[in-house]
């Protein structure tokens, strides 16, 4: 930490601030600059945030700088080599880069199952379905629940696909837990900390969804939270943010791939179809995705988006997903990589 | 809700767009203009959201307009009349602004009885403080927990105020709504629907403040979740946004105020400590808070902010919450209401 | 300036870092912490943005990290008493609030002389009004050019009122000093570098809109861009900025005003007609920035907004104006000033 | 444009709107809801802004939608084919991806010539610098001007490459025009009308970059003030936009390729040094933007990125740039096109 003092601040006040550097654990280093003194604090560079807001409110402190990020578990310094996570065999983090596809919402065996088969033909690795639904009207389909789970454990059956399924509340872990092979976070619990330590608690590989006003620092801050109760599996998943753009649903921040790839040991799966909102846009974002450095896809296919019950904008049609992932196992394969 | 063609439309494509609107149960009014065919469709101008969906998705639409907003229970429309939430005897939404005080988190039986004590003299309405807390990083100050609720039960005892605090999930619902007179939902919280809705089943008065990353139209939609539960005791606190700017840790989003005033009949609260994060900002904009129209400001409160173990930085001393409390009724005053 | 050096830079890069910054004029001073080597620099403690550039790039540094703010000439340090900007004998930045009232565009002799005489009688202290106008589309008016600036000093002649309007660009100079008492420098070009040096060289009293994604700190130093060529009549205005929320135009950042009262000695402004761009919110959002602190308020004042050929939905009716001015004065009173 | 009136607007109200739209030159074709009566407008279904400007506050208005973006030379309804933009002999949105590059600031002499050479090797088509230089301090170097012109010329009499250099203020016009083959308009002034104005006149091929606060409909609408003076040669470019997210300078904005693909005939540029601001992302974000459509690409590359007088930390050495060149060569193929 950096504790930089207010031009003028008199002798008292330094002595204070470094007093209470001392009591907080830090061993303090002033130095006397033209305009103001500025004091080193040797200890835990990441500076834990009641120390920094401590020391910021102190009279004559202008303010605090920690010099490290706050999250420790995530970062490349804890762990150099990348993570692979591995989804009942299907490893996310190495050199294949695995695709997610299915509907936002199970709404019936017919519809889940013709999808299933149809993305498993395609060359799909893992099939998404939500059993449980955020939707931001309470006037709105929330989900078939434990029957929509019970399908999608069926399609796993039929296909051979693992499940990938949001958890949208700790009274539903039971049940998702029994049915799920990756716990989906969405990105408006992405900041709800008591889901995610009970998920942290479960040790099922997780797909931690970016909140929509959600830095990367933060982000990874979130996923801190699982790693810190024991549980390594965690896939990160860029979605969109929430910027003043409108012609896109959200802004989807590609540019998170390599500043995560950079931070962090844990791998980085896509959303374009979250991301975007558009179908039309879903498959150029996901091959720019590939070519950013993503470790997965996942995206939203439905056989007939028309009548979906929700997020039907944004998904594909089986045959526009074949034709995605053709032009995805090449760009893949531009960059050294695999589908 | 308004269908618009594709320029080049072919009256096939408007047949579909017409019997789908028929199915869904409007009655479809196509105009047919220069360069493109508008079809109104006459049923609930509001358009459910996977009405619109399905319309939009279909061949030849460009796009689909709801006219109405979606939410209805929160909206002037539905209730013309100013809601009143009366919190055990203190009015929220009448012509006398209450001021909410007190730390951001509960510490210890010292610090919540001197903090309630002073904001008591000063004049406060209600005391709030934070048992259970969502902490950025998983290794910081969590909560006291059930020991901090039963701190605040004794500082209402000791002072006469009314306990405000937040509930972060639904298995602490039980003992939150054992202790405190108002449940606050937090802005990380605020698209949590699973927490929305048990909250409205518990015929509390709920004080929910917006997300960082929601717009108006969404927070009304927040509201829905807990008046649909048959609550209509729900108090919207400004609180801040996400922006680019730096300079304060939110920019507090006090339009909200008349925009809310304008299209709900629920009271409105102002959070000037969250909105902006540092204590020399929260009486500028207590002030400006009042003028634009609030009915209630809150804000935090502690005796020894140096040593508090959250936000800090944001909270005023019992000495400045007194001079702020002097300027708030003076301006409460030129607007025509009262402390 | 702080340097971060990265975990694990061996002492060459360390060396390196310590004898560049030497060529640029600092005294390195090096803490060697647990995980890293932080060095101070001694000297400029603003640092010049390319020192901090040349530094962070070198090999081995991980960031940089100035002390002071880039702006000189408009900070409390280095002037602390607050400016007061002379406009023909209306003071802007002193106990009494001046009201700037007017029409988006000057579109007749007819319009604006109505419109300056009822602002006149409700007591407004400067007439605004655009003869150059930025739109957003090169189909619509683009203003009365020379003609409007001519209405306007016949309507300074018969009123008495002080005239502000836009000056979009340099070719324009000679004409707008010729007939203005303030120019205003709008959002779209409030990084148009070449316009601020040359409205620095008039020596004409400037009122500078911050822009619509500028930072409060980006803001300082566009003003910087005046101070430096001599001309310190500088008024900095804030008309809100762009989020992603849409129920106003703009999100007007009043929290700008306590921040920059403390950051800087210029006196500040406040616009809620382009800050929220809705007239219903013109008057609430007035009241509050005056609570806030602004030392001027400049609103849209339209005869008949409905013909207005620019803005007119954000426009007061001279009626609403008045009804403005006398809340206004109430609010004023209440914290000590007047209007 | 569709009139949307309030519920509960009277008889008398509609009929005024209806007048008031027959006398803009529209014909009225009202649709009574359940609700609320809604007018379609048959006539420009675009809406001039004007038009619904005085339409919308209108007494019993409650809304006014425009059908159609406000853009016309720029829509892909106006032009269905691509436009290809010819900098001598370089074709700009055909098959072949240009890579545009070069130092961000012209220097001197021997820095200019090095990486021009260096980039020629490399396969760069065009090659760009700065000669003027919007910077945020006025304290900053501002660029070589007219010198630094003339060694951009010289560079491109030993290289063979085509020039792109900024034009910053209208005064400099003619001298930009004599040495330059495409001008650029910066971010900073991509709404400077009166720049884009004369720029339109010059026809010369124009570099439009986006601005930091800019939609993509704006941006769009930006392009039309060129277009309209008769200048076709228009290429749009994306580097990034303002948002809430630090980790990166800007947030680069890739969803525009695809939707600007989608709405526009004209050619797509993308940035990724501006649109990130690190040199490390720069490669993979190039990458990311070839796979997602862009005609393209523009990079900084500096000799010695230490010394750069502006940027330097975005730049790619020349070695760096080799090996970005043949990454994007291969992406370029995967996705159908070639480098």
């Amino acid at each position: 930490m950096i504790i930089v003092m207010k031009s003028g601040a008199d002798p008292e006040e330094i002595e204070r601030a470094k007093s209470t550097m001392i009591e907080l654990g830090y061993e303090p280093h002033p130095i006397e600059g033209v305009l103001r003194t500025v004091i080193g604090a040797i200890g835990d560079e990441r500076g834990k945030p009641e120390d920094v807001e401590a020391l910021s409110i102190l009279p004559g402190v202008e303010k605090v700088i920690p010099i490290l990020p706050a999250h420790k578990l995530a970062s490349r310094e804890f762990k150099k080599e990348d993570t692979e996570v591995n989804v009942q065999g299907v490893i996310v983090g190495g050199k294949k880069i695995p695709v997610i596809a299915g509907p936002c919402s199970v709404e019936s065996e017919e519809q889940l199952m013709e999808v299933a088969h149809a993305i498993k033909k395609a060359g799909a690795s893992m099939l998404r379905g939500g059993a449980y639904k955020p939707r931001s009207s309470p006037y709105t389909f929330q989900g078939m629940g434990v029957e929509g789970l019970k399908l999608l454990a069926q399609a796993r059956e039929e296909t051979g696909l693992p499940i990938v399924t949001e958890i949208l509340d700790v009274k539903h872990l039971d049940a998702v837990v029994e049915y799920a092979d990756v716990l989906q976070i969405g990105a408006r619990n992405s900041q709800n900390y008591a889901l995610l330590k009970e998920v942290g608690k479960s040790k099922m590989p997780v797909l931690l969804k970016r909140g929509m006003s959600t830095t990367i620092k933060e982000f990874l801050m979130c996923s801190e939270y699982i790693l810190a109760e024991g549980n390594e599996d965690v896939m990160l998943c860029e979605r969109g943010i929430r910027t003043f753009e409108t012609a896109t649903r959200n802004t989807f921040d590609l540019n998170a791939i390599p500043v995560l790839r950079e931070r962090t040991h844990l791998p980085i799966v896509a959303d374009p179809s979250h991301g975007t909102g558009y179908w039309q846009y879903v498959t150029p974002m996901a091959l720019a995705s590939i070519a950013a450095g993503a470790d997965a896809v996942i995206v939203e296919v439905h056989n007939n988006p028309e009548v979906a019950v929700s997020d039907g904008g944004q998904s594909l049609k089986p045959k526009k997903f074949v034709d995605m992932m053709e032009r995805c196992a090449a760009v893949a394969k531009a960059v050294g990589r695999e589908l």
